[in-house]
């Protein structure tokens, strides 16, 4: 059930609602809108009469809302979310094609430096590598931990490079949450409902990749599982789906960038690595994905991508992912859009936060 | 087998090596190429000796393949196919994006010719429509048969379009032939190897969609077949594969696009309609098709969507056509390439052709 | 439309009800059942009214049916259908497992031979073997074509085995028709639906397999095809289908089976030759398939599989199509059904028919 | 690489292998099998020279394995493995065919009490509901928890079933541990590595499902995962893959079974329930898993299926069980295996343990 408030409904209207959904035993989620403010009800609200809600002051309509998710939906939230972070310009879901590069995995802090100067000073905001790696075998390499989240900070505060990394379960999602920007689940644990609820109490948006063979019910609900828990800051992420087809690694579905458009509010973008996993096929899917409307890319770029460690095969050299930035720039364009402009030096882009990973972390 | 003859090889010098493995009973193609010519040997060459020509006049090179496909690859010839058209500017694997647009089946004389002029007026160069149309139920509307290729050699005549049109069987094969500028081989009918075969002894371009769950290695196999009976003019189409994925009516795999064109000198093409099933999915992919780098696009217009006899779902008002038409304009521009220009009076574009269905037929 | 006929309605009362349908430019399937006769209509019925046929002499009930398909389904005729062949005894839907077992493809005369008469020994009622292969290359071995049958025809006349062969068009499917007791569709032409047509008027029943990527309704669409055309003797053959699965060949989707009994009167039997594609995996499946209720078992058996122009490494020893046999009839009994007993000496079995190949076809 | 030690080397001399492995920093895992045992190294033993341990006293043959999987291998351990329950007759991989059975989720101790008397009456030893449920929507019954556990204990008592039930993340392992005898990893966390990690520390068998699209080589590797950590009782369990097609909530794959009892000496069940979504597919599915080979079932049976809180259309009626009881009771015996009797009075198998489970059960 979803309750509009009336365009010029005051907080203490808003409030009042909140507070009668809890004396119900109910979860209230009030979501201010452009135009109006929203409020979702979770809970097995089957039982909850609308007439309850009906008459009082600020509640402009009662909506009972037929589709399984609620949150994410548009019926509740008409303008799309835009994820911001502290002291950034960066957005995901903006104006701005949000483009999010890096190595597969923090395989050293060299490699990571390195990579991250790179892919800053071709425009990238944001810098993704593992220190958690879900790899189907146990005798592969696994990533640095703690170490790895350690570097990935210090690239933050030398290239002013968000940092997007995955977390694996409860205990890898605290240190992400502290050293990173953004806590990426991974196609593994899109139904780890567990995991998604321990997102949802984070204080840092999170990306949720799309499961191999994740319908877009099931992809929607998931992200349903974090705002359930409060977190409204979720962007999507479409990763390729598991098919036939053998010429890539995935199938890249990116129909699947206005279906969620249509539905729901949320920001989605798309990685071409893992949906092709073929690193000739990388920059045409960039291209593709920024052409459907994609609001961002997340891409896999390595200063020597034949010595990786992980997922060498479908990683840029680092001047494959310039010339990609010039191609996806134009696209952007036509389609209003911008994408970063290069940086001739990325390392003095911002003042060295004085603040630097603990610091940061108590900020948030 | 390929025998690659050296560049400055006279027509004598082909020909001699084309007697030679006739002599063995084999097939000989001659595949001229901007550098050099090549020539594929078909038949089951593993009985031949390489050493027989490569003392022969004129030959620089024998290779053998070890791909099962040999006239489609890039192997035998590197630079990409350009499939031309008698008495038309039009291309297909040219600088130029083919666009092919019309309704799903041809209904009536009046629809047909209302969407071609909305179509010829916004650049498409190529019609669309079905005049044998597979139909999952006998008891559907199966086509206007013969009587809606007249409709189409009508809509040449007054409009200059060229014509894309299905054959099912060998019959309706024969009277494409005659009517229409492209011979479509459906989806379903990817691998009716006896269908193929018959369309290549035919003296028209073939229009080849993927088949539903059809691997990269069968659809070039299937394009093969067409070649290995002497029509090198293939178009590839990719329109969707079947996947668990619910949100689109099949799951548009723009990833075969540059598959496909590393592999192969075809030209490929794209069908979001039939890729996605929905209307609203259509424009958003057919942009992602044109910077994917496909060669062109094939889309269903109807003046009336929800009348249509078969997927109005699918087809575009003609106004979103127009916007489509302006939106992929503005994408293969970034590209390097182009789309025709919108005509204003289409039906005066050309001269009446002084030959009309038979003539035409009779002139190639 | 279905028209249900009362139990005592005469053949008179059933010819006016046809005629009365004919009338009206639609089609009138009749088909008799153990208690009552129905008339399934075909055509664009939607504007017949049920009325027209409510107060006729005979008539129980009319029934506007809500599925896409009509003659398959068990609303028009309850009990399964028994497809039963001149001067044998072999059934298929009937209590006998029917097997069919024979090489993939005709290789030579002595092949055949050698196979048919292995597998009649062990029981075996059917032989299958192509004369025409429908090949993923076009430079692979594509049967032996009319040659073929001829070999095929003097098996069924050596060993009183019933011959299943596959027609890939209609110019195979006239001599299909003319040499073999049952013609196979196969699964890359499922929906070849002018082929499907042809078959729908030949008059020897049709063995169907299911589509690579065909759901349940497509595939009883496609046996509604040729049913539609007036032969009512449609055998069902699920084969596997197409999945990221790589451990087999294909999914055999065993389900398939239950699901097409509840919904259709039409046997079905498994393949799981092609539905595995791993010799060590046929006993077992097949061992599933007559358990899960299957109708019968098509099998590949070669003397000398590592030899095998096709198929070979899905094809069974001759000893393990022995064993196979032992244990389907076990688990037949099971589930109250029956499996045919050994044959000594197989050529002895019937009395060499007089009617040899053309005479047999010409009796039919 | 694996250590093959001579059929009559002695405890000593196995240790002193599995020490000089450790010494190198990697990990032994030493199997005994009927004729001799052989050690497992897990670690990235590529830098070990098999040198190293070719002339150690008792030591027959040092083995490089190719393949991503080690200890669930063949070739590490020939003989099958039976997985055995403490006071418990019961087995898994052994020659009686497990029967695991009860309703979705445990609702209410009533509901849970009689199911359980209804499926140990039938002969069931193993009792499953889930305590922990994995919904798609955060708004769904999510099970009881820690309450639900306790009612399976008690079923344990009163009906010496033995209880498989799932966990979801570390905190509900570890109480699923102490008050089950099974542990089940569900099909959304086959790749959730670290929870298997979890499983592979814990001291009771691990029921692992395979993930809706995982291939074979991601099902053993994720068995991997928990033998590695070192509990070698794993259960695999096969429960329908995501396709297609949709006539069944997944697909079943049978073929599965086979194809992992020639890789691994691991059990494998089935689950016909959640594999087919439907319950009139259950009992056909079942018939065939036992069929094909399978080491045991995993059903769903409701005491009011249409009134359970999920799954309830694949749950079978109490009557529909006992009839699926007798069924693969008689297919079991033609394959040489047997499925447990029916038990008149399953209140009284056993005399009340005061100590359950053998203390195990008191231990907790």
């Amino acid at each position: 059930m979803l309750i509009v408030m009336k365009a010029n409904a005051s907080q203490e209207q808003v409030r009042s609602v909140c507070e009668k959904i809890e004396s119900f035993g109910f979860r209230a989620h009030s979501i201010p809108g452009a135009q109006r403010t929203a409020i979702g009800i979770t809970g097995n609200e089957m039982e909850l009469d609308p007439g309850t809600f009906d008459e009082m002051a600020g509640v402009q309509e009662v909506i009972r809302v037929s589709k399984p998710y609620k949150l994410v939906s548009r019926d509740l939230k008409e303008e799309k979310t835009v994820v911001r972070f502290p002291n950034s310009e960066a957005t995901v879901g903006g104006v701005e094609v949000a483009v999010m590069a890096g190595p597969c995995a923090i395989e050293s802090r060299e490699q990571a430096l390195t990579t991250a100067e790179l892919v800053a000073r071709a425009g990238a905001r944001f810098f993704r590598g593992g220190a958690y790696k879900p790899r189907t075998s146990p005798y592969s390499f696994q990533g640095l931990a703690e170490d790895g989240l350690k570097i990935l900070a210090e690239i933050r505060d030398r290239f002013g490079l968000l940092i997007v990394t995955e977390a694996v379960d409860n205990e890898s999602l605290e240190l992400v949450e502290k050293y990173a920007d953004m806590i990426q689940i991974g196609a593994r644990n899109m139904q780890n409902f567990s995991l998604l609820k321990r997102a949802g109490r984070a204080r840092k948006p999170v990306l949720l990749k799309r499961g191999m063979s994740a319908t877009l019910e099931e992809f929607l609900m998931a992200a349903e599982y974090v705002m359930s828990e409060g977190n409204y800051n979720v962007v999507l992420c479409e990763r390729g789906v598991r098919t036939f087809a053998d010429h890539t690694r995935n199938t890249l579905d990116l129909s699947v960038v206005p279906a969620v458009q249509r539905l729901s509010h949320l920001p989605i973008i798309v990685d071409p690595s893992h949906g092709t996993g073929k690193r000739n096929k990388v920059t045409p899917l960039s291209r593709a994905a920024v052409a459907v409307g994609a609001d961002g890319l997340i891409i896999e770029v390595h200063p020597d991508p034949d010595r990786a460690l992980s997922d060498g095969k479908q990683s840029l050299f680092p001047d494959q992912f310039d010339q990609l930035m010039v191609e996806i720039r134009q696209i952007a364009n036509v389609l209003g859009r911008s994408v970063a402009a290069t940086v001739p030096n990325p390392g003095a882009r911002r003042p060295t936060p004085v603040s630097t990973a603990s610091g940061t972390a108590a900020a948030r």
